[in-house]
């Protein structure tokens, strides 16, 4: 690996387990063993790594809201489709640990999250309506925002939520996210009884597993 | 109004205005005319301020939660006691716009957010389950503990997320969060279509008034 994707990938690291305002550039040189001067001439200061983490994140988040929505995806699909945003946010967590701090330390994550959120809220949305279509799932005009909303919400604060409980188990933050997108679905959704209670179990036994690997 | 009275409702109305991190203790004697020795004689620093403003937030949070919630509520009833628990929320919103910033910064307001947190989910879990009892409330076991958790985030984090939008309308908050609470809670809820339709329109209509006024 070339240094300044060690320099990326360390920073994620402690970034991640100690969040953004907790490390400095000379922590991240440290953990690398380089000198501060190496790292300054890779980036040059601390708001330059966090832009390029962010734009790498954002990359990587386009990439599967750009998957075509209107697929035709059972109920299991999708859901396994909000595992995969969900690991993409987890693996950039420190991201959604306290956005609005960072929005206001860093102007660019400022455009950029704002962006980010309405790009999912627009997928979600997209996704809800060939649901609906297919009647699978059922709402009325009236709530289809709330709806995108809050599934949007879960996706994005849920870990953080968890975290002012003071219960922040990273490990099961993913399928935590999951069961309460089921909860907040499942009323609406129009799929047989055994094809729930089998999302439910996956979701409950954390047996999400990748079909296409 | 005494001087340590005029510090706290000036400091509140900053922080809201402006987040915890953007005002110091500077500003706020500027703002109240007094001088800053004047300010550390009734607080010693901003720290103080922060700890009395959280502590007076919850001793008004838990006046609310320790309302009997077991009491035979209508379904309005309900949604205007999640109005009024939305209220104090907003009244010290500051405190919700970053609030994994604020536990880290402020070791009190860490145990305190934890406890209030927990405080507020146990009320809705009790408030649940006796709508539960009396046929107002459909919910399985297993959705319990995630149906509690949802409506809970919705309200301590709907206004943060209406943030990273960048959509800060502050007059709409409140009214924001209950129409996402109330699509979160509709296909569940075993009531007229005609009680429904009014509480769907006094939320739209931004017409929650108090009946006890």
């Amino acid at each position: 690996m070339k240094t300044a994707q060690r320099i990326l990938a360390t920073s994620l690291e402690l970034f991640n387990e100690h969040g953004e305002s907790s490390v400095t550039s000379v922590d991240i040189a440290n953990e690398l063993d380089i000198s501060p001067g190496n790292l300054y001439y890779h980036f040059k200061g601390k708001e330059i790594i966090i832009d390029a983490l962010f734009e790498l994140h954002t990359q990587q988040f386009d990439a599967i809201l750009s998957a075509d929505s209107a697929a035709e995806l059972s109920i299991e699909e999708q859901f396994y489709y909000f595992y995969v945003i969900l690991e993409k946010i987890h693996l950039y967590r420190f991201l959604y640990r306290s956005p609005m701090d960072l929005v206001e330390k860093y102007p660019s994550v400022a455009k950029g999250t704002s962006k980010l959120v309405k790009r999912l809220e627009s997928t979600l949305s997209a996704l809800f309506l060939a649901a609906r279509e297919r009647e699978q799932l059922r709402f009325d005009a009236a709530e289809h925002t709330s709806l995108v909303e809050l599934t949007s919400m879960v996706m994005i604060q849920s870990t953080q939520y968890q975290q002012l409980k003071q219960r922040s188990d990273d490990h099961n933050q993913i399928y935590n996210a999951l069961a309460q997108l089921l909860t907040l679905l499942m009323p609406r959704l129009q799929v047989s009884v055994e094809n729930l209670n089998q999302l439910q179990q996956s979701i409950a036994l954390h047996a999400f597993t990748r079909n296409d690997e």
